[in-house]
């Protein structure tokens, strides 16, 4: 199948479960499983309600609706901090090497669902405004949680590794242009148009050679509107660059995987990445992670 | 031949004559056949009609042309409704089954394109204003009923279908990156800037990544035009990957499409995908459609 | 080669010589051939002075230039007309059917390159400004005279010409949407927010799909706002349509041509486009035009 | 290995060390090499320094540092001159020939890197003060320093110089288009709506069709809105041409790459681009150098 979903363990070896059986093996299996019925109700009754409380957060922000319905946003995020806090303390409890996990990306991003609510317990007694203002925010945050599911297309990283090298040419070349550019614009429009220092001045060259564009800075001379033209000419030949990279890697590695896939049976090759059975012998194929990609 | 045109029989296999013959079998071929002269002729009309029947709603929104051609629009609007009502009549007419017709998309856009019209007949009585402008923006939609001849290109429409996990864990990342950059900036910036809720510094975190950049929100303070400049490097990364996505997919099948075009007589591959014979031997090369793609 | 020039005569089988020898036949060759020395300096001083005098247009619209260089600028763009008319003559003069010419795409812009100065003459004693100032921005097309020189690279029509199909489709699906959206724009913001009618709420849309974004007219209300991030992440997807076809397209017939250049000695499939002689034999290799392609 | 970084020696042959052994040759590996371990030490402190000078020069003209850092900047600034310059003096002092070096596009780079502080020296005797806040923005022009080690990606390199002719063809096109739509823009909206000029109107016209759009020029007029809209379309459907370009030629190269590398034990073909020993025999594999691309 495309981009088969590897499970949690299969990425990480050390997820074990704490015990071989009993219910900390069945919690294990609900918490961490990804191939049972009950591990896949656990996961979206799970994403609705990380959806759900970062919804909470965020329509807590919009003034209006925090005059209105604060006690209820409240209550439900307290709902959302003990859900996932019980959600972290099952995770510790059923894991073989609770450190390790609590030390792992995703330990570390359900550790921050929680802390910023119940650090601002603490802090409401000590009145620090901002400091709250900024857990309410780092809320949000939870939406991270998502990456656990969206781990999934094998094919799309593989891309992106291969092309690792040609990404980071490709942005050591953008900062070059843009501190060249940055530099000539500040010299050439000045502050008296806005490009008060080389770092706005790059900031601008930033919104626009990447078409952006915002227009809170434009060029006033015919000189910098000149030199405008030419950036963004060179721009608009660069954005084409990251696309084409990760086109031709991506096309690269479809096209690789379906010449491989060869029947074991009469030999011919190039069948189609969802094909099952050979189109010349009907003799079942190898599945597409076999066969390489 | 690349793209073929399906019929819309092909697609629905409810899609039947009510009769075997007689004029409302003679109707049924003029209404919904693709594939004989007048067939042809009908849908060519009607393209003309939708599209003249969508220009004159436009039209009448311009309050000049709407003071001075009022009259002349609105009896064009009522000819059109006319003409369409009559359509839906005889599509339901001259249809085996026509409660699944009126159940499907194309028999709900074609109602739609009639509703607003009639409505506006009734709700004059009673002078709701809002209800009636809605109700002539609406025919806009009559622009939908396009959508049938358009419904061509199988190819795209598979590369599309093919790529749609990779386009969803597009969209989530997206949407993840939306929701973390919106709330920092709205933290950074916060209502003195214009950042006046998450929802709203979302909305611009939208507006910026996607490189629309309206400009009536920009950042103010230099902390906030570094975040901008990292947000629009990544975002100028990943606007790369959806069309690498569908630009590897198409070339896959297209590739595909080519190498399984084979000559019965000899066995050559490779043939172009307009080639009606074989480039070896001459024989007759079976149609695209046949050999997979 | 890859790209070949296709020179005027290849395209146009009735561009023959009016006189088989004689000056007409040597000026034949010189202003219409493109493979002597004579011919290519020709090509060379015309390309010259097109661009020069596309310049001469450019800076007689700045009112600055145009107040201090105004007499030079005329008698520069009086030089240019009567060059341009000489050129036009001459090659009615040398061709074997003048009008068939005269009727072609590059006769009509031959003629538009002297029309515009030459009625500007007779105008004058009228003194129709309006008329004269649109004659004199009329020069500007002059550059059109350009296309002679581009009309090269065949791979790229034929990459176009083959996906004119899908790129049908997908300009009606834009405009489709673009009424769509810009008819609930018009419903959602009206005239209050600049929404003033529903062809400038379609102006709006295309600014705003295609990732121009100017902020002349921006959602006012948070409805508004949650519409056009819909909007843009929708146009966001589409913009690849259009490249992904297109690179599909460009890559199959690349690797179609590498794939169909063979060597006639030994055999050997799969030559680079620009290889000139069998990598594995040595023996020289069909050109690529001849392979297919 | 993908993308081989090219040493400087290899690039250029002529660059050889004056002195067969002793400290020249020692200090000849050092600043030049790049396989030995001092040789990469001292191309990564090099790195450091140039974007820690450049860092320096960008600070410096933000005013409030300026106002409170200016010594300890001014201090830095003139370390990193006098390192700058005794790497200079280094390279002419081991290099056989000085003078080629000197002219090459590196030696002028490194010469740029210095004269900027050095010129200041002199000027501010005679408080030239304009040249002056030239020189020291000229002093960013040291990140092209970094282009030396930016000289990696050949295979990215061959897809550029592969695609040039068309590139130049796009690039034409797109300056014809801007031309002419310019012209008629600066015909329909005039000075009235900001359009001052033809070239003010190119410029606009770029700004549009490049996807940027500032918004500090737009149409105002109904007509003039219309013709942005059909140029937005084409612009819309341009951007996908440099695209399409790049990615079939780099999917070709490498695609190219896979089917040419071959096992010279076994013949099999199609190794992956990393892949190092045969999968059908697990004999070695030639390095992907040797196999072409």
């Amino acid at each position: 199948m495309h981009a088969p979903i590897t499970t949690a363990r299969e990425r990480d070896p050390w997820l074990q479960p704490a015990a071989p059986s009993g219910w900390r093996r069945r919690a294990f299996d609900l918490v961490f499983g990804t191939d049972t019925p009950a591990g896949r109700a656990f996961d979206a009754a799970l994403i609705i309600a990380i959806v759900a409380s970062v919804l909470v957060t965020m329509l807590d922000s919009v003034a209006a609706l925090h005059a209105r319905y604060g006690g209820l946003l409240r209550a439900a995020e307290w709902a959302f901090t003990l859900l996932f806090g019980a959600e972290y303390l099952l995770r510790l409890l059923v894991v073989r090497r609770p450190l390790r996990y609590a030390r792992s990306f995703f330990g570390g991003v359900d550790l921050l669902a929680v802390l910023p609510s119940i650090v601002s317990l603490v802090l409401t007694g000590t009145e620090q405004l901002i400091g709250i203002r900024a857990l309410r925010i780092l809320r949000v945050f939870r939406v991270l949680k998502l990456a656990r599911y969206v781990g999934a297309a094998e094919q799309m990283r593989t891309a992106l590794v291969r092309s690792r090298r040609k990404i980071f040419v490709f942005i050591t070349t953008m900062l070059v242009l843009i501190s060249v550019f940055g530099a000539i614009m500040y010299l050439v429009e000045g502050p008296e148009h806005g490009f008060t220092s080389i770092p706005r001045a790059m900031y601008w060259a930033t919104v626009t050679m990447a078409t952006v564009g915002f227009g809170d800075l434009t060029p006033g001379t015919a000189l910098g509107q000149f030199i405008t033209t030419i950036m963004i000419l060179i721009g608009y030949g660069i954005i084409a660059v990251p696309t084409g990279i990760y086109a031709a890697e991506l096309t690269s590695t479809l096209t690789h995987a379906r010449l491989a896939r060869r029947c074991e049976a009469c030999g011919t090759r190039g069948h189609d990445a969802e094909a099952r059975f050979c189109r010349q012998c009907g003799a079942a194929l190898p599945s597409e992670t076999d066969a390489g990609a």
